[in-house]
């Protein structure tokens, strides 16, 4: 019989997190004498390229299908952000830091925490298991952490993701941990080369409500937020082809603009005044600025989860 | 304002690991400075009062609502399970050993691991942490892995949970494990004084099939099964009025045998053949003897879920 294959992998429109916590998991899952691969279900975005690069690591094969595969979720729980044919796959683990969406037949290992990063986890269970973090893996955990706290100015950000930082920032010989991040945002915010299209689904999710109504909610983090907002029409219309195509109840897109420390939010949907009453703000010409506003997980999907 | 209150508590029909995890966890959360208590949602069974009495511990507090109420669910994650008003309570973690079946609109602590006890979770928790296990919580993470575990006998047994039994039984002082095993069986087979609804409903769980059907699923663990399955047509009687009660689909009693290894299974459904199809076994007058079957979780939930 041939030897049990773990196919580690993150969400749909992968983010830094999600590849370099499914590559440290997979590492781990190999140093404890498993047969691990880790995979991505997209395509990788400009940040998560200059850190594997920086960093000299493959980027992830492409899982077209988990259909009838032994699989780790890393990053995500739900089906709906998660690879084709999943309905079909063995779960064997799931690792996260997302809400809770999930059913599953048999007992299996879940850990998620309410913590800025699902690479935070990773490197608390390499602790935990007594394995060491080698430089590649810390330089890739470290990007993690950074990407998905928006350098620690996410609300999310717990002082596990500051203290993991740190300790993974000396492993790999970061020594001004804030210009790297500033350098990798550099790279994420670089929207030029890309079409609205494009710009809508870079790092995009699809929750469904708890009365069954269909929202996708993408994020785009810059530095700069003038480029884009200019682009407003030209979004507007793709989130519109988008909202039929895929027969959504909304469709939003937040610009966070990382330096203001808030976001403008493009909306289109149904009916815009359940948003509205969600938010507790006027969307006048379907947008609105939110001050503070940095992170979708943890102030927009609660918000919009029973709409 | 008044501090938060964790009320952290087990499934429904407490069994000895419910009660015994959910004092240990409390008692975790106090040790990290935070303010909790444990409570039961039913009456204890005669095995966990035998544990709590010798190692001097009082019973949880009975929780009548938990609408409202910060709370901790362990030994379980499904709100079919839990208590009154959870719909309505603000759920912080979840550590439990069974299948997932969770949903829920922020993110938050969840540790399931696929062992054979929550009571070993919860040690490997306090391990993890640094926290040290005092003796009356290690009589009790003891007790809770010998019931659940039937001994180390019921193959939901992992090498995890048979480490930390021996690590457990040198800080509580237990000499002999087998011994005071049996010993605690013997105090939970002692049926003698409850009536057929009492014996049905004394470790008893609904569960909810992918295509929503409601079946309940009793077990006792007995050392002798002779005086119990004398009662049979008592116990069929009464399976047969909580089938109209409950509206429910099916109800499956396993009588198992700790001596034998091995269940017989009193069954009334709506359609019994089904059972027969999932079981690969014929039900002879509402009954069949399934030689090895010893965990409902892992030998029974799993071929009935999807019936």
């Amino acid at each position: 019989m041939a030897e049990k294959i773990y196919h580690v992998f993150g969400h749909k429109s992968p983010d830094t997190d999600t590849i370099c916590s499914s590559i440290a998991y997979a590492e781990l899952l190999k140093k404890m004498g498993k047969n691990a691969k880790p995979f991505r279900l997209g395509e990788i975005n400009n940040e998560t390229r200059f850190v594997l690069e920086k960093f000299n690591v493959e980027v992830p094969e492409l899982l077209e299908n988990a259909k009838d595969k032994d699989v780790v979720l890393i990053d995500h729980n739900s089906f709906e952000e998660s690879a084709e044919g999943i309905e079909e796959a063995r779960i064997h683990a799931i690792i996260d830091h997302h809400k809770m969406n999930f059913r599953y037949n048999e007992p299996i290992t879940i850990i998620t925490l309410p913590w800025g990063c699902t690479a935070t986890i990773v490197a608390t269970i390499y602790e935990h298991l007594g394995i060491e973090i080698d430089e590649k893996i810390a330089g890739l955990l470290l990007s993690a952490i950074l990407s998905d706290t928006v350098i620690f100015k996410s609300p999310t950000t717990t002082e596990k993701d500051k203290e993991w930082a740190e300790k993974l920032a000396k492993i790999c010989g970061i020594d001004d941990i804030l210009a790297f991040g500033t350098e990798m945002f550099k790279h994420k915010s670089n929207l030029k080369d890309k079409t609205p299209r494009e710009i809508i689904l870079l790092d995009s999710k699809i929750l469904t409500t708890s009365s069954g109504k269909k929202i996708r909610v993408s994020q785009v983090e810059v530095v700069d937020d003038t480029e884009i907002l200019e682009k407003k029409e030209e979004l507007l219309k793709e989130m519109e082809k988008l909202l039929e195509e895929e027969n959504l109840f909304g469709i939003l897109l937040l610009v966070t603009n990382i330096m203001k420390e808030g976001s403008t939010v493009l909306i289109l949907a149904k009916d815009i005044s359940l948003f509205e009453k969600a938010f507790g703000t006027e969307f006048k010409d379907n947008e609105a600025y939110l001050p503070g506003l940095m992170s979708r997980k943890k102030q927009v999907i609660p918000k919009i989860a029973d709409i």
